[in-house]
């Protein structure tokens, strides 16, 4: 009776423990001290082991006795990321903010099939999400240039996001109106493999976007010059993105170089710099247009 | 015959009954009332059944019961667009300029097949271009800013038009000649799938457009150099009408972007705004160049 | 005698006949006069029926009787080409320079297999090289403004070429050592279709260009890696010519947004143009960049 | 012995005979004397002659007495670029740099295959190396305006190079997660290519990069679904590296336009020029964003 008091106390002690919070993050989410920088790295290499484990099993190519040793792996893995997250958890002050964040969604993700695999069968093979966690891999190159490249890279989908949402509307309602016409004309053809319309439509998707299998091929002469149109539209088609992202790459690149310091007149700032890189003087913040809603900036990664 | 002199007088009234004109119109064309916006949505979800309907009928997965199911819905979603299509010329006082713009001709057509089955078979697949209807679903996004964005789209396509009607006319001639020099060259083999010009004309637009299915391919030495030789040209050539989307659009975005509200300076409005949405002062309209005729923008969607 | 001498005086004189020359070149060069417009469209209806006929007649499709006439249009068709080719020197003051253009050239070709046609067999699809021929169908809607926008088309790839050229010299050699690479990887499977280096070059181009035929395909883990890093190499240098093509385009419209009529400030003038299209005032010509020397704007189409 | 001496003396004497030095240098490295050009041309013209041989010693259509003169053949140039080696090290001041430059290395993979053909088989083919040796033909060409537009694309591939590496970072992520999840839906089926979770991966990286060989497709309907998802994230992805490389060409080719001559006024000036080429005045060098660190400017070629 004592003894679980005893460790409720402990339970409660070490629940709002600040000091050894403090100590963990700076080890789990910060990276420029060595300790960080070092569990950065062990992370990083975990992650690496755990999906090339994950190929190697699928390519049956080891004897039996093996499948022992990656299965072990897997576990020991496994415990490393579930106590990995629990400690992120743990030592954040708002927690409920990270479980539902992208990457600890992702985090969460990474651990459940190997439990879920002991109810059923095969379901390890999503550990594979693991992958998407080395995404961290730049935190480690945060001190490098290559955040600030990323950003710049979202920064133009995430602009070019309504379009190109618009422009997918139209390609669907395109590729359905397509599919269809050619069931209707190829369909009727015995052996045809425009069987039915979620194949044509399947079909369509496979040649608008240039990727052509030939598994399933027109054979009438109506269908053939059906296709080449549709394969003319879609070569047109094409131009639409990509003409959506290079716009707004080359007007946030604009942007960016503009950007001028107002004390010594020199640019190149990163977008997030709120002081110039050369003399410490406070830039002005760019004018966001529009489109551009408040953006979730202090995710963690 | 006093029956008769009635129905037609209530026939008179009906047809100028102006105040359940407007009633309907605002319910039919417009989506700010909450009835209007209750319509709009009631018309996607049925568009959207009617779409689906077609599909799953063409999959031959229900039992032979199921399909009267089938074909009562889509008698009753036809009789709904049937309707809603004669509300819409009811209501409008020039229904010549609907039945003629392209959502009338669409809206008319949506209907048709279902009344054609009864005369040809398997008709009623042409149904799908009901799908077309579905880019009706901007009107509910109007207020967000969509709308906006399909307008910056569609503006850039309706320049580049000209140029890439041109390009087409060197490729289509281009296409031309290399089918007709592959059918001197493989046609000869037997066997070959290169046995008529259209055919190889079909190849070579499969080939130049990146599709690729691999249903024709050269066999003799001489074809396969052609064919590479094909390729780097289509290669080059598909960056052709990506240029021209991308310098539109790079264009069309710096005019919005310089548009600048006379009075409180600030920039970033909608093309068709005619009023600054800061302060309310009136906008100076863009200078359009030479090729942009006059754009008829009242076309209702 | 005297026969033959009155028809050498009779040969000179129409050799000399400035009258009926300026008569001619009129008809068959200009398109603003009414007979003028009416040859060309003639032109271009015969241009297209013959290139038809050539498709026609491969397809055979037609009973052997339906040859005869075939042939025969086609013979009237090349006499009525090969009579246009001589009025089209016979009118010209210096015909060298036409008989050695683009366009003098082709209209040779376009007449010369039908007369090889005696000789060599099979030698009459050539014909096919006829469809360059409808490339002066420009001509007539010179009055509309699609040349301008061609001209803006040629001119961004005249000045993107060297920069083009330079790329295909690269990706050859990358094409070359890839093939044989893979040649030694996959050749030595029994089977293979990786049998020689050409073949090996050939799937190399198939691959870069994302055509992808499917005809020759990896079959070893080794192969197949090695492919997948082609591809990606490829997925990356798609986006150079992309770029080129479309920097230049940028660069070109920006040019010409920018040239103003120095009078009423007006802008959008076509490139050719020497005087304000709005108010006469003589425009000042733009300062062309080093990279393009003098082209050859005489050229007549 | 004093045979031997004297021997020593000579190579001492030959070592350090800079005038020798000189003349050799000026053959081998320069291309603007009468010689170093011809040496040029005939170096180029071997090279060029030697990825032949090894092209059509693949192919297997010679009598097998050919081959010796082959093999003859490839022993002379190999003996002829050995020399050009040696040469090229003997007559620079410091050979260390040339020895671990780009060309260095290739210039010594371009001799190697024939000695270890002595040891390995089949190694000779490896000789195909030679082909990037070619890149030298633009020596020949720097009188001429080509270097400076592969200097354009080169700088705006460098800078954009960190863009494009988290890009395919990305790329690598996606393509691993997509094709494992393939394999858990289609390699169940018997007999699927989707056997194992490379070909998965493999096959993911042919869509998405719109190759499509279709020697490895979806056959269950999920499969196909998701294939289809696939294709859109790729076709939409594609966008991406054209974009960055269109941004950074349409921002490198403002910058050379922008920078004009402080005394005559006139741009359109080299990237590496440092006098204007009208009057002769020093040139401002441009500002180069943070990006672009010391790029090594002398390397040879």
């Amino acid at each position: 009776m004592k003894c679980i008091s005893r460790l409720r106390q402990r339970w409660q002690h070490f629940l709002h423990d600040d000091e050894l919070k403090q100590k963990i993050y700076s080890i789990v989410f910060e990276s420029d001290t060595p300790k960080g920088k070092l569990f950065d790295i062990v992370l990083i290499g975990s992650i690496t082991l755990s999906v090339l484990l994950v190929i190697l099993e699928s390519m049956h190519i080891f004897p039996h006795s093996a499948y022992l040793v990656l299965r072990v792996l897997e576990y020991l893995l496994t415990l490393f990321f579930t106590f990995e997250y629990l400690a992120r958890i743990y030592c954040l002050k708002e927690p409920r903010k990270y479980i539902f964040s992208f990457f600890g969604i992702v985090d969460l993700l990474a651990t459940l099939p190997v439990y879920l695999g002991f109810v059923f069968h095969d379901s390890h093979y999503l550990l594979v999400i693991r992958a998407f966690r080395l995404i961290r891999v730049f935190r480690i190159f945060k001190l490098f240039l290559f955040i600030n490249e990323g950003n710049l890279l979202l920064r133009s989908l995430w602009i070019s996001a309504p379009k190109i949402f618009i422009f997918f509307f139209f390609v669907l309602i395109l590729v359905t109106s397509m599919g269809t016409v050619m069931y209707m004309i190829e369909g009727t053809q015995p052996g045809s493999d425009f069987n039915n319309i979620p194949n044509s439509i399947y079909w369509a998707i496979v040649t608008m976007t240039t990727v052509g299998y030939g598994d399933i091929t027109p054979e009438t002469p109506l269908g053939r010059f059906l296709s080449a149109v549709i394969m003319l539209i879609g070569y047109t088609i094409i131009a639409v993105p990509t003409g959506i992202v290079s716009a707004t790459m080359v007007s946030e690149h604009k942007k960016q170089e503009k950007r001028k310091c107002p004390r010594c007149q020199r640019d190149g700032h990163d977008f997030e710099a709120m002081y110039c890189k050369y003399c410490g003087a406070k830039l002005r913040r760019e004018k966001t247009d529009g489109q551009i809603h408040e953006r979730r900036n202090d995710e963690r990664f």
